[in-house]
């Protein structure tokens, strides 16, 4: 299949990374990019001059969520998601597979997947939490998902077919075939026969979106996404199958292993099997240590609500806070300590934030309650991760990744 | 007493309306002017650029929260308010009273004045509210008044003494004498009886203000406030006491009675009893009638929470939608008809809400809470509060202030 309007050039090499430039009909994105998330049609708290200031280049938009609210026939009958939400740059969107299942899952499992994509790091949603028992709210088979919506309890049913034919209302530049996310608890037989399946998929959702023409007046892409939880065997499976299917990318999904070393692992079995020509796309990663360990191992895209959502409960990106190095580039700005603090966020950020305002000034926002304290912290958490990605892709340019990924990891104590 | 660097020029006058200039340290206020409410050092939800952008001229903020929180001596330790929360135009701080008061009068006769300052008309709390019997949060002696911090409990005391040196800390250029804010239910003895005591402390802030310098490289201008409810007799007295001292401005503030009729009446006993050549501000008055009533009965600024609040509530400030004039000048943009409505909030607004964005999408942000909707629509309230007082100007200066005012208020019924 072609893919007018759509290009990936690898314009640099180092090992397995890789420094490239991938074009869409509303523009280009400079690899490897980190996509901010806008669930519902919108970056949380900010306007879209205000997202695309920051240095975004790209939104990821949910499907799932738009298809219930406002129905992805209204979005289209305004033009599709550019133009409802006044974006006038790239758009992702996912497949909603990912939502219907960690609803369905995060029951059956106890497992919020959104809210701790691994569970077995400190603070993870396993460690100590119950396995729930309530009835799932959603249903798999060969033919679909049937799931309940979390907004009004209607029932709805998603299927290769209807994840494409929306993704085509929404008319995102990128869109992700229809695919089921397990979760860590599932065992490998399990995962194993979930993966087929979400290949089966992959072949109906090609097919349905080569039988169906764009709804808008510009093309996308399809990218395939390759499961297989923690299990090398699945994995590479996965990767090998969805890898020999005629899409223009590919995401990397599901369940990532249960800490950011499995993560590492699963990313090992995984990039080597992928065509090195097409870009990659890794669900669901933001943090810092884990974007220099998707980078190194060939991943392209990356997409996290971390940095907007960390925002919006008071947690500022910054490196060091004064002399000392923050803990996971973290600082909580609700603490006392910045009670009287005249810095900005951070020092030497050039964010619309950090140029205008104290801490003192965004914690007593935060303090006292107001919106514009998210909205401050949300602009600069935005524009740390485009400056680190800035960062990442100079370096890729000149030789200097190791050094750049030291230079961020050591002084915290990380390796990778 | 001298008020350097503060100046009022009336430069046109109609029957008792006036066309001025207002100039403070931090720049000219156009009068009539509305004063965009920032209670806890920010308009709620906008950045200072934004609201400027929508023609705000001025701020108000308010004594009694930031003396909770952050504090008065924190926000002086940052050069004040202005410097503070990054806002360059002139600001106005309240005394504290009138929160001090609302929250023990609030409890005392079950009326929330800062939810309905009209109890008489439609939708007020009078209408059917049981009187509540909690004992009061606030205690009123001669000294001053002895309250709980709605924020943690603790017991403060604000005196005259006390509001006028936490508005020297803050730094606004318009400060407030203290006063006691009485009640709609509170009856003629008792509103006299306050009303004396009032004008007590009115000498005691004017002295403690002429004593006590500004704490900031800029001075300050002090307003007293009339009080004397809705009681003709007491209303003129503290017209005329409040009118002999020697304020920069007059304020008229607390009850201003139980029905919109009888505020234009409380106006039209007071702003005979004032000076001409002073500056006049009318507390809590936001609503289109009401501003076209107190600048026809010359009153010169005016403060309001209503079009930030009801912008968070979807409450849209309109004329017309479509052919149909809007009863109250307000849309509901929550309600289902602008589902698929592509028309920007006002049409004919020029501001960054209308000139981006469609009803449907604006009520898609409500109805999926993205705090951006909250945002847009306040963004457009305040632009059309900047729009109508800039007619309202222009009319005075032509001398078709009473064709506008029919032109605005005849399509709905209104008569003032
Ligand atoms: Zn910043
Ligand atoms: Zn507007």
């Amino acid at each position: 299949m072609t893919y007018p309007d759509f290009s990936f050039t690898i314009t640099q090499e180092r090992g397995a990374a890789r420094l490239g430039r991938l074009v869409t009909p509303h523009g280009t994105i400079d690899t490897p990019a980190f996509v901010a998330v806008g669930t519902q049609a919108a970056v949380k708290t900010l306007t879209p001059e205000e997202v695309l200031a920051t240095g975004a280049q790209v939104i990821f938009t949910n499907t799932y969520h738009l298809y219930l609210r406002p129905g992805h026939d209204l979005v289209a009958a305004f033009g599709g998601v550019h133009r409802f939400m006044g974006w006038g740059a790239p758009v992702m969107t996912d497949s909603g597979g990912f939502q219907v299942f960690s609803l369905g899952a995060g029951l059956e499992h106890g497992v919020g997947k959104v809210a701790n994509i691994f569970p077995g790091e400190a603070g993870g949603v396993l460690a100590g939490a119950p396995v729930r028992t309530a009835r799932p709210l959603m249903k798999v088979s060969e033919d679909g998902v049937r799931f309940k919506s979390h907004i009004d309890g209607t029932l709805h049913t998603f299927t290769p077919e209807t994840s494409i034919a929306v993704q085509r209302a929404l008319g995102a530049d990128i869109i992700l075939a229809f695919d089921e996310c397990t979760s860590p608890l599932h065992d490998e037989a399990y995962t194993a026969r979930s993966a087929e399946r979400t290949h089966r998929w992959a072949e109906r959702s090609l097919r349905f979106f080569q039988d169906h023409p764009a709804v808008h007046p510009y093309p996308q892409a399809l990218y395939g996404i390759v499961q297989g939880g923690a299990f090398e065997r699945v994995r590479k499976a996965s990767a090998r199958t969805v890898a020999g299917m005629d899409f223009h990318g590919l995401a990397i999904g599901g369940n990532l292993g249960k800490t950011k070393a499995q993560m590492r692992q699963v990313l090992e079995w995984t990039t080597p099997e992928l065509p090195r020509e097409k870009p990659r796309h890794l669900l669901g990663i933001g943090e810092v240590e884990d974007i220099f360990g998707a980078v190194e191992r060939g991943c392209d895209t990356f997409d996290c609500v971390s940095p907007t959502r960390n925002a919006r409960n008071g947690g500022v990106l910054a490196r060091f806070d004064g002399e000392q190095p923050l803990p996971r580039f973290r600082l909580n700005i609700r603490n006392a300590r910045y009670a009287r603090d005249p810095r900005p966020l951070e020092e030497g950020c050039d964010c619309y934030t950090c140029t205008r305002f104290s801490r003192a000034y965004v914690r007593h926002l935060f303090k006292a309650d107001e919106q514009l304290g998210q909205r401050l912290a949300t602009l600069h958490n935005l524009r740390f991760m485009a400056r680190l990605m800035a960062q990442i892709r100079e370096s890729l340019a000149a030789g200097t990744f190791d050094a750049l990924k030291r230079s961020w990891l050591e002084p915290v104590g990380l390796g990778v």
